[in-house]
C-alpha cells in the first residue's frame, strides 16, 4: 500500500508538472520558464504544507520527486511544442492529480497532530496551491478563483470525507479511497455538466 | 490582559478577512476565489511571521482563527454581495486590525529574539502582508506599494515605538498600548489629511 | 575567507537590492514600495534557502543584512531618483550577485545534507527567487522566465560545477572560486554575445 501511494504520488508530480509546461507555454516562455514554472506547479503545493507543518521538505529528503517533475517539463518541452493537443485532454489526469495530492496533503496534516478543520484546509492546499503559484507567475488571476467548474470545492469535499471516513473509524487505506473518489466524482460531474458555484460580483 | 489580546486578535482577523472579500468582489471572483482570498488577507501576515520565526503556525495550533476567517468570509459573501456598502465604511476597522497585528507580531518576534530591527521588520510584515497577498492574488500591484496613505508608515512607526518604550523598561502592556496608539493616530492623521510619501519616478 | 565571503555577501545584497529600486522606479511606487522591494530582491532568495531547508533566516540572525539592504534602498532612493542611469550600468554588479548568492546558496545546501540535484536547484533559487518575488510584486512576468541571456541557466551550470568539483575532492574554497568563475562567464558572454534559449511558442 505504501508502495502504491508513493508510485502514484510521482504520477500525480508528472502530471500537474505536465500542466504547469501548458500554461508556461501559452506566455511565449524560453526553456528556463517553462522548467521552472513546471517544477513550481507540481512540487509548489507540498512544500507549502511542509512549510506550514514544519516538516522536512518531500522533496529535499527524496529527489526522485525533484527528479520526476523535471524530466517530465523537459520531455514536454522537447515534444509537446510540436504537437497540437486538445487542452481537455488533461482534465482526467489533472483531477487525479488533485484527488491525490489533496489526501496525502490532508493524511500528512493529521498525522502531524494539525485539528481537523487546518487538516482539511492544508489538504485542499496541497492539492491546488500549486496551480495558484503557476498562474501567480504567469501573471494571471489563479484559474481556480475564477473558472467554477467546482476544482477546490472538490477538494474540499473529498478532504472531509476522508476527516469524517477516520473519525468513523474506517481504516486509513478505505478512508483515503473514500476521500479520492469523493474528490473525482465531484469534480468530474461538475466538468461534465458545467457545474459552477455562485459569482460574487460587487456592487459598489 | 491576555484574554483581551486574544479576544482582539479574533476581531482583527474578521475585520481582515472582510476587507479580503470586498477586494475579491471587484474581480468577479466565485464563492471559492472570495474564501481563499478572505482566509489568505486575514492569515497570512502572522503566517509568514511564524515561518521566518521557526514557530509553530499559530492558526494550526488554534484553529479558531481559521473558524472566525471562514465564517467572516461566507457571513460577507451571503449578506454584502447584496448591499452596496461605502469603502470609506472600512477604513478605521481596517486601522485597527493594521494596529493590532503590527502590535503583535513586533512582541512574538521580540520574545523570539529577533534583534530590534529586525523584530519591526517582522512587525510590519505581520500587518500588511495580509493586503499585499490579496493584491498579489488579485493580480494588481500591491496598494501599500501605490496609495500614500502612510499604512506600512503608520506600521512602522508603531512597531519603532513599542521597541523603544520596551528598551525605556516600560511594562509590555504600556508599551503596546503605546505602539497601536502610534500606528492608529499616524493612519488616521493620514487619511484625514491626504498625507502621503515622496513617490520615485524614474528617468531612464 | 570566511572573513571574505561575508563581505561579499553584504555587496551582493547591496547590488542588488539597488536592481530591486530601480525596477520598483519604473512603476511610480512610493517611498515605502520602493524599500519593501528593494528589500525583498536582496533577501529574498536566501530567505526562501533557509526556509525550505529549516536554518534559521540569516537576516534575523545576523540583521547587517537588513541593515544593509535598508541603507542602500534609501540611498538609491535619495540619489538615483534625479539621476539618469543607463540600465546597462548594472550588468556586471547584478551577474557578480547572481554568481556570490548561487554559490553560497548551493554550499549552505550541501552543509545540511540536501542531495546534490536538489543543492544545486536550491542554488539557482538563492540566486534568482529575489528577482523573481521582485517581479510578481511589481505585476509582471518574472524576467527570467522570459528575456533569454542565460540568467537561471549561467546560475544552475554554476552550481553542478560546485558540485562537481567538490565531488572530486577539491576543496571546497577553489570550488567555490571554480563555480563563481563559471557563473560570470556564462553570464557575461550570454550578455555580449545576445545568447538566448530556444522558446516555447505553444500550438494550441
Amino acid at each position: 500500500m505504501e508502495n502504491l501511494i508513493y508510485w502514484v504520488g510521482l504520477v500525480a508530480v508528472a502530471v500537474t508538472a505536465l500542466t504547469g509546461v501548458l500554461d508556461a507555454g501559452r506566455k511565449n516562455m524560453d526553456l528556463v520558464g517553462v522548467v521552472v514554472v513546471g517544477i513550481t506547479t507540481a512540487l509548489g503545493g507540498g512544500t507549502l504544507r511542509d512549510l506550514l507543518l514544519d516538516r522536512p521538505v518531500f522533496w529535499l529528503s527524496d529527489q526522485t520527486y525533484l527528479v520526476v517533475a523535471m524530466a517530465t517539463t523537459l520531455l514536454c518541452f522537447a515534444l509537446v511544442r510540436n504537437l497540437r493537443l486538445p487542452p481537455r485532454l488533461f482534465l482526467i489526469p489533472d483531477a487525479i492529480g488533485l484527488a491525490l495530492f489533496t489526501i496525502l496533503g490532508t493524511q500528512v496534516a493529521l498525522q502531524w497532530q494539525a485539528p481537523w478543520l487546518a487538516a482539511s484546509v492544508l489538504g485542499v492546499m496541497t492539492g491546488v496551491f500549486g496551480g495558484v503559484l503557476r498562474d501567480v507567475l504567469c501573471n494571471d488571476v489563479p484559474l481556480i478563483f475564477m473558472r467554477g467548474e467546482l476544482y477546490a470545492t472538490a477538494s474540499l469535499t473529498g478532504a472531509l470525507t476522508l476527516i469524517g471516513l477516520q473519525a468513523l473509524e474506517l481504516s486509513p487505506v478505505l478512508a483515503a479511497w473514500g476521500g479520492m473518489t469523493v474528490v473525482l466524482v465531484v469534480r468530474l460531474l461538475a466538468i461534465a455538466f458545467h457545474i459552477t458555484l455562485p459569482t460574487y460580483t460587487a456592487r459598489q
